[in-house]
């Protein structure tokens, strides 16, 4: 199954997604699938997040070959993480698919890419095991984990590198069906291909992530899981870039960068 | 005015505070004030944190003594910032007054105190200036904002020092009416006062940090930001210990420390 959530003169709304027809439910299918009996055509819909988290948990360095790239290309000195620390973003910056990517005013860093995978939590999950611990996700979408380069190394926390308003694309639709460990990522800007990976090569999988988080921490429907980024995170955008980040089983996460 | 978030059979309720009476309302007091009709007796309320914040901003480090004290006492070597970077925290991990703070099983670290003030966003905000920024304000209550030191040493990121599921606790009531500037927050384990300052020695204002934020990120009705502690955050708590963090004008946010 494939669904959506969009926007309506109403407010946000739910969609089970069959071929270009939308036939809305009264709430995202994790929490019941009721349907209202109306139906949109997902060509003119403005899609929204998928979901708007309680709690927006990212992976960050999950993957080898974007460590080595960005310690090699930035002069970082990233380290392959010895432990599964998951990180945070904020809500704030969600957009999506569609929406504008706002680079601020004074802005002068370098604006970057970050195609990745995301899961998004279905039920209350505490004390998952790895037997179990898939269970708990509703399906996944993709996510443009989106970074201005000079605000990373200049704030001593990540909230302007990471979470600037709109710098968080998500969608544009979730997937309930799909392996995370066999998915191909890739990015294009103004239609040319940026970079491509497999989730296969992730540090620490979605499921390592999932026990070792919920033996400290509650996770609840609607909290979402950024799964992290191989490979290279350039070119930079400038404003007037198409940034697009494609998955076969998924779709096509497109936002237009602009200069506020 | 003084406003409450409780726990009813039917779910989360919200209630205007007079004496010992609470009159509920239909909804946050930032939202709209319609009331039901009916009232509970304050005293005998579960409560429940005053909001669910959809992004939980964190000032961390903004008083001189607390850096010096935990460079000396913990041997840190954190620096006076020079510049307003806002820190996150995350929801799974609060708590309503009277509610437990539960210590993992495998916790080995110090579990230490930090009382602070905490400002509840009461409406949409952005591009705020020095003249308006209180203006989005709703209220003020208290916030324990405990860390588990061998977890903060050892972690990339602050999961597991920071948020662990009821390691922050906030609360107990709202006051819409106080002057951030001039609040004396104390904190009291076991009846002792272990701990307390004034909010006049904040390195960075609340407006301050409101202008900056809102350049860059919109603030949303429900959003929290805390705004760091002072001093000393000792003794270490052990599971039995009552902890509390005291205002004159918002109350006692209170908590007993239990091992899971």
């Amino acid at each position: 199954m494939k669904w959506c959530r969009f926007e309506l003169p109403t407010g946000p709304s739910h969609g089970s997604i069959v071929g270009n027809d939308v036939l809305e439910l009264s709430g995202p299918p994790f929490e019941q699938v009721n349907y209202t009996g109306r139906t949109f055509r997902f060509d003119e819909l403005t899609l929204l997040p998928p979901v708007m988290p309680q709690n927006f948990y990212a992976a960050g360095r999950n993957f080898t070959d974007h460590i080595d790239w960005a310690n090699h290309y930035h002069g970082m000195t990233l380290k392959v993480p010895q432990q599964a620390d998951i990180g945070y973003r904020s809500p704030n910056a969600l957009v999506g698919s569609g929406g504008n990517i706002v680079i601020p005013k004074n802005s002068t860093g370098s604006i970057e890419f970050e195609g990745e995978l995301v899961a998004i939590v279905g039920r209350k999950a505490k004390g998952l095991t790895p037997e179990n611990a898939l269970d708990c996700i509703a399906g996944y979408t993709l996510g443009n984990d989106l970074s201005e380069r000079d605000y990373q190394k200049s704030d001593s926390t990540l909230w302007r590198a990471k979470n600037i308003d709109t710098f968080k694309p998500m969608g544009p639709v979730v997937n309930t069906t799909l392996d995370p460990t066999q998915q191909v990522i890739s990015v294009r800007v103004n239609g040319q291909q940026a970079s491509s990976y497999s989730t296969s090569k992730m540090i620490f999988s979605l499921e390592h992530f999932l026990v070792r988080m919920t033996e400290f921490v509650t996770l609840h429907p609607g909290d979402v899981i950024w799964l992290g980024c191989d490979g290279p995170t350039l070119p930079a955008l400038k404003p007037g870039d198409l940034v697009e980040v494609v998955n076969d089983n998924i779709g096509v996460l497109s936002n237009r960068v602009v200069k506020a």
